[in-house]
């Protein structure tokens, strides 16, 4: 039984299926074509790319559903830098509000997935626990209430692990009862690339479906499921070891090929190797911790720290309006 | 906005108007007839009361709904005894077995109330985290279950000023999800009287009103607002300061009236001081801080994470078949 | 031997052995005459006193060593305006570098005194854990040195009831092996004014004698017994509970004897009750716990929290040379 | 400035150069002839190997010191069976009183080593945590103390980039003031293999060396460096991400040598890539984070929790006369 409790409370969820665009294929967009749209901002330092799914044609294509999805990679992130800490705040806010389409005064709800006893998972519960919170000002001391800023209000449901209950069912009995216009789910999430470790901040209008795996009747966090547009944003703070093992020895794979030459026997031979039986033998080698063996940066405890609350400041600037590009770490909770 | 985000954040819930029964008034219980039953039980190192409200006119007469209301004082427990803590777990399995009356496989929810943020209103949401979880395995994974336990779920919702949300309607919106057959919710009280503080465990099994104040409309824990009936534990872990002061001062003051004589001008003198002024003039010594300012034991931090140890081993007993006398500590989370 | 355990773990310093002069006895000083110097400075929001105790005479009538004490009151620090912390940061570190005549390349180091389990008590831990630490460049790394930083480092050396060491003999080990020029020790007080507690932050570069009472042979942090100058920060967290009752009755008493006039008989009964008398009575009513009741307002959590990153930032600003005032939050690890 | 905090904060102490044998290695032991003795107890669950270094020839063929050197490998820990877990301390116990030959009244320094902040490596300061702590009694409460204990004092001195000061003169200062008569240093330790991670007890009386490196001048903590007997146990807690990689893909290559046969054109191709070459690339493709990142499993925060309780039961046990093989998770602090 204790085997499948950690299995449950340490499943994070998977970049792809979440908020999915993500750097590696972003390259790859421009070429799609109709019902797609690609658009680029930000500079070298804040590197923005939104990819519009515009309609069925487009969601064929890219495999996902109609909306905006949005990577804002920040490579720098780890020099620490103050400036690039507040700009990258600012970014945030900017983008956000791009996505967001409710009245100025409308109710927020934020809510922080994952698990906040698991260093790189606390991400979200981090984040939720950061945001200013205002709506009970609202409800219980309307004469109190500042007019710049708009009810807001915040939640960490915790994982199945934990609880023992369906996240999806408690975000949706709390939707219920508070009839938010609108959700922003924060998360963190596993990365297929080591390089987009804590460096790449991911959004989507969307909403999240958590990881699938052994609770896959699991639901999701989407405007369909709770009756209110859901935000994304998630940042990857893990990578899987076996799918970082194995992505290693493709690249490998490929440098000695191309350094065998094309028409080699040495290239014939290597191109011959199954890569999912290779794979096979990867999870294999890892057991018995297979699944659950993460890569992480050594200080991934402050790092999650740090990004949180570069989220909490976005989500603060772009819901509050007297909250402004000055405003970095100043309502932070 | 400040000030209020700190008066609504650290609001406990007063002991009297939570499980009320408590060591003081106990005693006087003996004496008030009908519709009242008292039961003595335990020895002299685990003191249980059980005050029985049976019908409305014991109702008019405690002030209080009919229903059970336990206390059990462990005077010693601060000697941090391994055999007096064992022992208070089990007794407090005990006590809670004869107040559940549901099927031995009906799904319990445990509700963790209080801030996580304050050490000595942080006891809920420490037993939540601890008591053993299983609702998820009958849920996804029914092969595993081990069928000596039953579906247990816990939730620490937080407090209305970390979430902007009433406890009461997340909670509520999560037992409309779960369905469970009972509610088993934990809080931290503050108390009348140091003597009890950290050292008398409250239960009743007519379930928790959230303190008033501020966000007076608050919805209740109870049968009528949930559906499913609600047993209440609490521990007091804090005095309200001008209580404090306020309850010495009359003792002191008692004490010179009784050394002063019946008959004498000072007895007179004294037995006129209005005992409201006093109190109000220690409100104004005691600002700015008044309503805020709370007297504990300077060790609360360990001294909470040891009973909600005690109180989660009591839970776990209580709740699963297998989990027996002999298994403190052994399936704490 | 649990018993001893608790007590020892929670001693904390008394406000009047360690930094001492203190909001209450300021207005006093004025009238001392010889031998000690008194200046006021800052404003209403940053009340600043400084006591200069100039020579044996000024020692004789202060009762504490030749040295300055200085008190920066903050009564609105409670508010949390952001400018008022910024402006708190600033001031701190001006009276911190008037207080520092050391080469701008000797080295310091930042000891975090108390119990980073105590709530309360852990002002001096997180202080340490937050000051810039620079020292360790200047030894491993010296071609990175920012040059216009100085080497700092910081320990916390936890207390006797943790370690089983005592706090001055782990500083003075250190202070051997590391030769700083300066040492700073930052503790959480017990204070006598509820209305001190986390809103005054008192300096002396006389040092910190670690409270007394059961291990009464404790080693002070003085420039006697280390070798080098030490300067103290201290900020009040606590109330002794058994002293807040004590001084709270005494006012109440002292405004009944002014209510009954000079001339009447309750005023003659009342000022005959012996206060010492009256003090044991309240030692009594408040066991078992005397010596360990404190009162706190009920988020010393979150003030603590505050409060040390104040401290870190002003010593961060006096320390070094590239940090100023405009620097606040920029530099804590 | 920041990029070296990082680097030096991080840097755990690997595995071979701490404690060193290993269970790798240990299969090979048994040839290795004079100077070296090999001895197996224990069984499938708890499987323990001592290596003995017994003189100079020895030392010269197994690359270590004279001493000897423990492992403890548990497979099934991961299960969390309780059983298994008491089994472990007690295990643990009886290896360290092999090791401990000093009077049963003489002092003992426990030394955690390692970073709090950093989850994998917090074991050491969790384990001086969690040990019971009697010196002060002994030192101050002589007439408190319980007969069939020994006089235990603990201490974290935290990490080179925390405090800015060298680990090994911070417990230098300390043993020359303290005078114990054995230290024992606990530490989490980088492996170079999977399987072993947060399986795997080392224990070794010679003493510890911290990670080389940046700080390459480090203060060892041994008998030379601190006059007394050391005795270091230490676990692994995470493997370097690039090793893993590397050694996972030699794995691999040695799978495909094997299949393709030892004839073939492709096991001479195979065959002749030089590894070392390989590795350098897989540092590259790591990059930029090569030397921090680490694979870990996902739940590593409760599993260090877990063992930091196992280590501290151990050593209760093997120091204390009054603490016997019924006293698991009894006297943990």
């Amino acid at each position: 039984m204790e085997k499948i409790r950690r299995t449950i409370r340490t499943d994070m969820a998977d970049e792809s299926r979440v908020v999915g665009a993500g750097a590696r294929t972003r390259e790859n967009y421009g070429g799609f074509g109709e019902g797609i749209g690609v658009e680029k901002d930000g500079d070298n330092e804040v590197l923005i790319t939104r990819v519009h799914v515009n309609n069925p044609e487009g969601e064929r294509r890219v495999g996902k559903p109609i909306g905006s999805y949005i990577t804002i990679d920040i490579p720098g992130i780890h020099g620490r830098s103050r400036d690039l800490y507040e700009k990258s705040c600012r970014m945030l806010a900017r983008e956000l509000e791009r996505l967001i389409h409710i009245d100025k005064k409308d109710t927020v709800l934020v809510v922080g997935l994952g698990n906040w006893n698991v260093t790189a998972d606390a991400l979200g519960p981090k984040v939720a626990q950061s945001v200013l919170v205002t709506r009970h000002i609202y409800e219980y001391l309307p004469k109190e209430v500042d007019n710049t800023t708009r009810p807001v209000c915040a939640i960490s449901p915790g994982v199945l692990g934990i609880t023992g209950i369906e996240t999806g069912h408690i975000i949706k009995g709390i939707v219920d009862n508070v009839k938010p216009a609108l959700v922003i789910a924060v998360d963190a999430l596993a990365s297929r690339d080591v390089r987009r470790v804590n460096s790449s901040i991911q959004l989507a209008n969307t909403g999240i479906a958590p990881g699938s795996g052994v609770g896959n009747k699991r639901l999701a966090l989407t405007r369909e499921s709770l009756g209110v547009p859901v935000i994304a944003i998630g940042i990857p703070t893990v990578v899987d070891a076996a799918t970082m093992v194995s992505d290693t020895l493709d690249l490998i794979m490929d440098s000695m090929m191309q350094q065998a030459g094309h028409g080699s026997d040495f290239y014939r031979m290597l191109s011959r190797i199954n890569r999912d039986e290779k794979y096979q033998m990867i999870i294999e080698l890892l057991e018995p911790y297979s699944g659950n063996l993460v890569v992480t940066p050594k200080d991934t405890d402050e790092i999650v720290d740090y990004l949180s609350r570069l989220v909490a400041n976005g989500i603060n600037m772009a819901l509050h309006e007297n909250i402004g590009p000055k405003d970095v770490d100043r309502f932070l909770h």
